[in-house]
């Protein structure tokens, strides 16, 4: 039997206490999976005292994560602490320094400071990998930079935060309003006290920033993602989509922009959304519920594929963190974003005017006339074609109305400009909420 | 740059013409996430002169493929030849014994003899992948093997044959009968000449015996799969599915049976079954239509996870055959099953008799009294509790009326019994279809 692999874990919240329990639990099946025992050497969490569901007597103990880093016994240091700087940073960085491989499953971490950590972990020649900093369990990166390396990759998408898809999915089951739904989502445990980076899209746009790196082979451009989120919703507008033969799904969406119109005459650009889309019932990711995550790449060989699976959570979070793990004491870990940093290509962001489709677009009006008139009035002056309009039932107790309007396909722009005509009308009472379409 | 692999292709049909293009087209990317150029160093197959749309001119040519084994300018051979014996093997044994890595996409020669070279890549040191057996496209085996390789996997089930999705998504939309779908897939290319492999399930169990052996750590069992496949479902079978909120869906299934009446005392048993199953419409599996494949695992950590895409074509397979080589180049390779053959766990088949389920069945019989009192009273004798019974329509030209029923969950035994009850009796016209529904 081969020496052990010795690892440090650094937090022990939910997916820090998953982890011990994983490696305890599947023991014997990781050794002959990874070829040498996994062995925690040292563990370090804020408070040592706290019940956590596991025995954590049998290992050494440390009250300073940054300790972890200067041991001689440790060869992975395991980041769970969390946030993109701070304590979390500055452990990794001390880590890959003093030579140690890093897991991590810290999206927004590597979202900010992946290059910077990758061109590190190369210098060293130590491994840095973060599988469960995308999908929890599903191994998406894995996926992209080894399963479709033979792919020219050039649209990468998915459902890729499961509060927001819980919300959604409960909102269509039920009829509710988001901020109920919200409301019951927090009592569950299923959205954080303080939900801002899922329900506005911050946590996707981290997530889609690294897949869209990885698909690409381009620099990572977390800065450069368009979020949307999901708390403008109403209930109306999932009827709305549901008649048209919609469902609505929180989707990061990143393309490899070759157009003439992207705004680099032609130079491949980088587009990256984080927004809620229309979905067509009869596409795959309309029957992803619940907390689950999907991602779908599209490579020019292998055409469309699909990965689906449990987005969070300690057990697939957990699955993901020891995969790397497993990988790292097999002796077979790739560049973190599939090649050397020196030779992912950097591409500016892509202008989206240019982008065609349809939308739905929803707007709140007083319920008097000549209302219509203004809102058709400014799509044709700047060009949108209107494929159906429905002015959705009685006023409500402010004597407002809910219109919602789907486009035929078009460029984005048209539709920002007639916004932009319709800006301070009397027509409107709030400002208009704007849903692209995705095919089938 | 490092020094180029070399590698030698044997077969040049759909899938050997996909993998020149595939190496060719993407060259550039390739060679950036391979850490190395990817060099054809030699091909051959049994027709030269042969269109094959892609410029040969440029590699050796060898008449004999047992040649490129010889050759001491290939690092890897890819064998595209096909068939689980003969040429295929030779060369594969050839290949291995010459210090050669091996990258085919022959589930029948897996199936059949994947343990024994594998121990023989072991003994070499070469690697010995088969990435593009299973699913076509779909990074199913890696995804085991490493995305999963924390988890205890107990179940892994799917949809493994793109010709009988396609046939039976086909019916489900057009209402025609098997036969019928049959000829028309035939005559578009979506099915073989001989479609017996096929359609009657031998290609999906050889790809469910590689699956199971890679998620379970098992010993390759190809001769245990028991195998039904789609050849007897009628149009009326889809109908009756489609009433009950379900489609019919062929599905390898494979699970480790720990269970005290598997026959062993519950010892770990291996019970492996293609055949085709009622599948519930809110099951994901449900929307995979088409040609497509779909794997589904369950892991003790990571819960579900589904991967979905291509299942067959020249572009999905090369995209297969293209990662294994990439794989070999950049040094990770791991073992053909995921843990050395040597620690694979020899199962015994399972019984099947004890597992439980509800069943779809359906019955022929002639259309007189007294019919459904014989088939009632051989369920009430072999204690099968009946759910629903449909009796269907008018008589066909011979007098016979299809007579559906779903029974309550119950053992798989009770079922058989009650079939053995009605063996020979003047009720029945055919021999009954039993089908398992799987649950959401």
């Amino acid at each position: 039997m081969a020496e052990p692999l010795n690892i440090a874990l650094a937090g022990l919240g939910t997916v820090g206490g998953g982890v011990v329990r994983l490696i305890e639990t599947n023991a014997e099946l990781i050794t002959r999976r990874a070829r040498r025992p996994i062995r925690i050497a040292a563990v370090s969490a804020r408070d040592r005292s706290k019940d956590r569901g596991v025995d954590l007597s049998r290992y050494d103990w440390e009250d300073d994560a940054a300790a972890l880093a200067a041991r001689a016994d440790v060869d992975v240091v395991v980041e769970m602490v969390g946030g993109s700087d701070g304590p979390a940073l500055a452990l990794a960085r001390n880590a890959i320094a003093g030579g140690k491989s890093l897991v991590t499953a810290n999206k927004a971490m590597i979202a900010h400071h992946g290059l910077e950590l990758a061109a590190a972990a190369e210098a060293a020649h130590v491994a840095l990998k973060f599988e469960a900093a995308v999908a929890g369990g599903i191994p998406v990166i894995k996926g992209l930079s080894e399963g479709a390396a033979a792919n020219a990759i050039d649209r990468v998408y998915g459902i890729l935060n499961g509060t927001c898809n819980y919300i959604l999915s409960t909102m269509e089951d039920t009829g509710a309003d988001f901020a109920d739904v919200l409301g019951e989502a927090q009592r569950l445990g299923y959205a954080e006290a303080d939900p801002t980076f899922d329900i506005e899209g911050t946590d996707a746009a981290h997530k889609l920033s690294i897949l869209a790196a990885i698909a690409f082979g381009s620099r990572l451009r977390f800065d450069a993602v368009e979020t949307m989120g999901i708390s403008r919703l109403k209930a109306a507008d999932i009827d709305q989509a549901r008649a048209l033969g919609y469902v609505i799904r929180l989707l990061g969406m990143a393309e490899v922009d070759r157009s003439a119109g992207n705004g680099a005459g032609g130079a491949a650009r980088l587009f990256q959304r984080v927004r809620p889309h229309l979905v067509p019932i009869n596409h795959p990711l309309a029957h992803v519920d619940g907390a689950t995550n999907a991602v779908v790449a599209e490579g020019n060989f292998m055409g469309r594929l699909l990965f689906q699976g449990a987005g969070a959570g300690d057990g697939p979070t957990a699955s993901a963190v020891v995969a790397d793990i497993i990988d790292i004491a097999r002796g077979e870990t790739g560049a973190a974003f599939s090649m050397p940093t020196g030779e992912l290509e950097a591409m500016e962001p892509a202008e989206s005017g240019h982008r065609t489709g349809s939308a739905y677009i929803r707007f709140t009006v007083p319920d008097r006339p000549g209302v219509l008139a203004d809102i058709t009035a400014a799509m044709r002056d700047a060009g949108v074609s209107i494929e159906s309009l429905i002015q959705k039932g009685d006023p409500d107790q402010d004597g407002e109305v809910i219109l919602a309007l789907v486009t035929h396909p078009g460029p984005e722009r048209a539709v920002t400009e007639a916004l932009r005509i319709l800006e301070g009308s009397q027509s409107l009472t709030a400002q208009p909420l704007v849903m692209q379409i995705i095919g089938a």
